[in-house]
């Protein structure tokens, strides 16, 4: 399991193994452990975007708007929503980064319930959604519950069972936990909120393009994600947001603006909203990042969410079982579940001195992330990482140990 | 001064010539009367893009967050600011879009003056702007008081003087109508809102580029402006916010994110703001559309905000000459101040027909824009709009009137 040879013969093995060079990859023999920071450069996304500006931007001008620009925000959601989120079109719109789109959905949703003081999330959510549920919550003088759950774990649905009530106005989660790779039950605990007449709101970031999501069945009523983790979409691309059907119309996300508006080019006076998931959006198409969204986007669907999970299941698994076998003895342990099922496409390797190992490993040319106080994350991107880079960056870790 | 050749004299004797070379011109000979909508592609925008996107993503990945790319809003905000918005550094940053902008400072100003429930801002304010106010007035049970000036002109400071009062908390308005090009008087504007204990903001969306701004020295609390029209940035690409230094630390925006808090990658519990411009982000920053942005400014830069306001007066001047001595006659009339230091860089040319008459010049391969009811918008980019298309495209308003 250990030897370079059995790494190189399940990247042999790897139905994804075609995906790894439609990416570019450093000059540098980088090992790169992080593509859940940021995913890779996909080699089309350079053509694609130059096509857009040079073509589009450069000869069409303001013509392009009628020609296709007005649409991308409501196309590429809808070929994510279809494709990866499990979500019927008109559903899913591309639009404003993360945090403006959590935002949005989160002010929307409190509004829909109005005397209701109470908003449940947990102290490991991502931090820019706690900031953002702490801004509202002072706005309007609510009160957050703050689940506290075993940090290689996440909320279960029981914690969340006992602390809703008819105060509850807001459940909201990461699916996958940014720092364990825990994966939470988004129907159950969907369904704890909607029992206590609350709303749920989901932050996907972690989930799109590395496991399943199932936002229709599992009956969620809001959700939002970021499109340059495993979705390949490039530095600070734009988020995507998703507001159930049967919800458009009755919910109102306080950032009015031009686009969000019953058609958009009449500037006439008073807001009325636009019809369906173009009311939850405000200003205009960021369309060079949408393009490299869309080439990010391209790559992912091709291969297949089953494909996909698949694939990163066994990374995963591969990742773990180095751990035990060379780090555990050198003092590490594994911070994400150990039941695959439960688990995203990342994994937390414990250390008390990790924010210095990590410093060394990426002098050494390797590149996980850390995460306070004690993780170094590995991100596994099922599409660019390959089973020998698990084993070379596991290997340099052993190494710095060791020495 | 209606031939043609004189046209040429006019475009030969222009100091900025040159600078046509620097942009894509379109291979269908169409004469573009629209840049102060989208701002035409500079010659250098791909091959920056493709640099940031090829060398710095693709080999640098998330290694390159700490060479350069998170102080992109900070240092391009500074940029823009000192040399176009004469706003000394560590006041401007680039987010977001307009309206997200536009929305976070609207919202500090009026958390800023609590008690206080009034906003003034006028009918022909920019429609994405009196969305928001509306949005915001829905939210916090506000009056918004609507300042209707004439159409070919705006609000003037005793306008505003009439209006304010011990409750007003914001008084905000464009300081170029996007319809009429008429520029307000900021500094006195400004100084009616402070004696009366109110902030004032500023859109600077048909200013910047154009027609120079002091913010510092006009004592203006808040602005926000786009990118794409003068600017050159591209479709949709982010905009800008400016809070007056003696504001920072007092203002809180509304949206929390990992961005605007103290040592955001600590990700540490509890939002803390992070120190002047950088508590009024929230979401990761969009390197991609930065990058054009950048671009875009480099050439404004260079041309200087003196010589741009030189030739944007010509161009107007000449537009308006043509239109009274070819037009009038036809049932057109100008919709624009006709005093120049009144005037941005547009030009409203009105008549009863305006709608079917864009739609006839579009097909004709003149692009102007409608802005509703009855006004053809054309837009002089001092940048890359000649004397000679001016001439041109005004021609072919006259032969579609006279036929």
């Amino acid at each position: 399991m250990s030897s370079r040879a059995e790494a190189a013969a399940l990247d042999d093995a790897d139905e994804l193994r075609g995906f790894h060079d439609r990416f570019v990859v450093a000059d540098d023999g980088l090992i790169y452990l992080d593509g859940n920071s940021l995913g890779r450069l996909p080699r089309d996304t350079a053509r694609r975007l130059s096509e857009v500006v040079t073509d589009q931007w450069g000869q069409r001008l303001i013509r392009a708007w009628g020609e296709g620009w007005m649409e991308l925000p409501y196309a590429l959601g809808d070929r994510l929503g279809t494709e990866l989120l499990g979500a019927a079109p008109g559903q899913v719109a591309i639009a404003d980064s993360t945090t403006v789109c959590f935002y949005k959905l989160a002010a929307a949703a409190l509004s829909a319930r109005p005397g209701r003081t109470q908003i449940i999330t947990d102290v490991d959510n991502f931090p820019t959604d706690r900031y953002v549920l702490e801004s509202l919550a002072a706005e309007r003088e609510l009160e957050i519950l703050w689940v506290r759950a075993d940090p290689a774990a996440g909320p279960e649905p029981s914690q969340v069972a006992e602390l809703v009530s008819d105060k509850t106005a807001l459940v909201t989660f990461s699916q996958v936990n940014y720092r364990s790779a825990f994966i939470l039950e988004t129907r159950a605990i969907t369904a704890i909120a909607h029992e206590a007449g609350a709303l749920a709101l989901w932050d996907l970031s972690h989930s799109a393009g590395a496991i399943p999501v199932a936002l229709d069945a599992d009956g969620i009523d809001l959700a939002v994600g970021c499109t340059y983790k495993y979705l390949n979409g490039g530095p600070g691309a734009p988020a995507y947001l998703y507001v159930r059907a049967e919800h458009q119309g009755a919910l109102r996300q306080p950032i009015w603006g031009w686009l969000g508006r019953q058609d958009p080019f009449e500037m006439a006076p008073g807001y009325v909203p636009g019809e369906g998931i173009s009311a939850m959006l405000s200003g205009t198409p960021p369309v060079l990042a949408l393009t490299a969204v869309a080439a990010g986007l391209d790559l992912v669907i091709e291969a297949g969410v089953e494909a996909i999970r698949h694939k990163s299941i066994g990374l995963t698994e591969y990742a773990i079982a180095l751990i035990d076998e060379w780090l555990a003895p050198l003092g590490c342990s594994v911070g994400s579940p150990r039941h695959a099922g439960r688990r995203g496409s990342h994994v937390a390797l414990v250390h008390p001195e990790a924010r210095g190992l990590t410093r060394r490993l990426i002098a050494d040319g390797v590149i996980p992330d850390f995460r306070t106080p004690d993780v170094i994350r590995l991100g596994l991107s099922p599409l660019t990482t390959r089973f020998t880079d698990v084993h070379d960056g596991l290997d340099r870790v052993r190494r710095l140990l060791s020495n």
